[in-house]
């Protein structure tokens, strides 16, 4: 397998990593020690890290495109829900041992790939070698006019809460992985099981919302680790509480079908981690407003109204029968 | 040890982390999911990521406070030889276990001495556990007025070849640390000891010399893998080679003794990493105003000329008897 060896940290960089940053002049081809970004006049930059991990953040078997793709996407996932535009991004690769070139190749494919889709390139970076998993340091670089990020602190009592697309659709994808006797137990065709795959690996920064969410917006995060937790996360740093209504959370069938064959799957709707949907809060007159421009800008990205803030501190997740759920766990912390 | 146990992710982050944002309003007191830059207008960013491991650039034991030092130092180390004034950074941070409360007291009291030394706040992170070795990824943005980076690609044939303070030092500590008998047979005691283990420990980005350069160098870029290496990265970048007259390479009188102590030492000078010095090239006519600029900012930073930019490739390191010194290993890579 000598041919599938990769020669060095120069190597890894000039033959993958180059090419994603050609276009962008202030990359310099990654032929300098430092990039520059030229902003937008009037503009503030949007600032992001968040790092994945084999083993945690994906599988060390994961197709190397779509850890590719993830990697970055869960960075620009936040810039997403804070309406911030996607510039460049920085990456620091580190792995246990050389990867092959077959893996390297795939990866790189995998972020051009997602950097095509998200209209931002690669401006630096580094590689090196250690022990622990293969991980992936991503920084992201976005733009918003002067002053206009959404904040998370900002939701206020009467705000409707809303999110973008479907929830718990990546924890439905992970358990089918996890087991194969779910997906009989759903009659998932090959198909069905892939798409549910693909929401856990591939998830879509939900960036057509941006002028939504800036103009009517009062607060917006995004939902990685669980809306339960970014919820109450959003609520704290604001100084409130919500009120949820379970029944209006929008999942896929799929889901609607593992919450049937089993009642406390409801926890991996609202407690899990990796939807990367937006989480945002409208006041309650600009409702029609926000979805209307959301329909405008992204008709593939339906926005579903599922509660309200209220002044009380806490979030409360309540049944159809108005009974709230009760989480051992509310969702993803690191430690 | 129970007192001395770490809550969580977001008790690190509000307890440790936040006081480091402190007076930067855009980072948001780290309670929002992404941060705010706004650049001053007319200007560039200027951006770095490098992160550091335990067992690779710092050893597991090390002070906390020289560890957080050193994790941000090397970064703003390329923004100093890039002529760029420091103005944040993100900061992604993992542990194989949880920290204690005291190593991150101590920690971040070294980022805060490092932050406050280079004139930058923290404005954004994240911090996982994951197995593998302690591990610091840290972005640094910094800016230039539009259009003056000072880039590694343009050096030329006939420019002299700068570096700042000394060189080896850093490796003159290191080889302390690791042989307390090279101690003994070079005289030194433990004041002296001291300050060359504090060379590797706490490098000094050079961020005096940035109007020196701005003004003067054709090209530049820090020393961190070993002069014999970076100087031939930016020869290749530009298409040029090097001439090094040895003779002329600043060293600590602790270094100059280790060399003769043992001839080979030589290759710690030119060869070993940690420097954290400015390598620049500046045309031949302005060679004077280059120092005196420098003498005038940062009269404690000395410049040295060690050679001269040739138009045949490669970089000779020629002795005082004009012999090239040829080095089986020519610097640090990472695979």
């Amino acid at each position: 397998m000598q041919g599938n060896k990769i020669g060095g940290e120069e190597a890894i960089i000039q033959e993958y990593l180059a090419p994603l940053a050609a276009g962008y002049p202030g990359a310099l081809g990654l032929t300098d020690d430092c990039a520059t970004i030229t902003p937008t006049p009037g503009h503030d930059l949007v600032v992001k890290t968040d790092p994945v991990a084999s083993g945690i953040h994906f599988f060390a078997d994961d197709p190397p495109e779509d850890i590719g793709w993830k990697a970055l996407a869960v960075n620009v996932s936040d810039l997403a829900a804070k309406a911030a535009v996607p510039v460049a991004y920085l990456m620091a690769l580190s792995f246990p041992e050389a990867p092959s070139r077959t893996w390297m190749e795939r990866f790189a494919k995998g972020l051009a790939e997602a950097q095509l889709a998200f209209g931002m390139h690669l401006v630096g970076g580094d590689t090196d070698r250690r022990p622990g998993p293969v991980t992936i340091s991503i920084t992201v670089i976005g733009e918003v006019p002067a002053g206009t990020m959404v904040r998370r602190a900002a939701a206020r009592s009467g705000d409707l809460v809303y999110v973008s697309g479907v929830l718990g659709a990546a924890a439905t994808g992970l358990a089918l992985l996890k087991s194969p006797e779910l997906a009989r137990r759903l009659g998932l065709d090959a198909d069905e099981i892939a798409a549910l795959v693909a929401r856990f690996r591939r998830p879509q920064p939900r960036l057509g919302l941006r002028d939504a969410l800036r103009r009517h917006a009062s607060a917006a995060m995004d939902l990685s680790d669980g809306l339960a937790k970014d919820l109450d996360r959003m609520c704290r740093a604001s100084g409130c509480g919500a009120d949820v209504r379970l029944a209006a959370v929008p999942m896929l069938p799929a889901t609607v079908k593992a919450v049937a064959d089993d009642p406390s799957f409801i926890r991996n709707v609202v407690a899990a981690g990796d939807d990367y949907e937006v989480l945002a809060t409208v006041p309650a007159d600009d409702a029609a407003a926000f979805e209307a421009a959301a329909r405008a800008s992204a008709p593939d990205i339906p926005v579903s109204c599922i509660g309200i803030i209220v002044s009380r501190p806490g979030v409360a997740l309540l049944a159809a029968d108005g009974r709230p759920l009760t989480l051992e766990r509310s969702g993803w912390d690191h430690f």
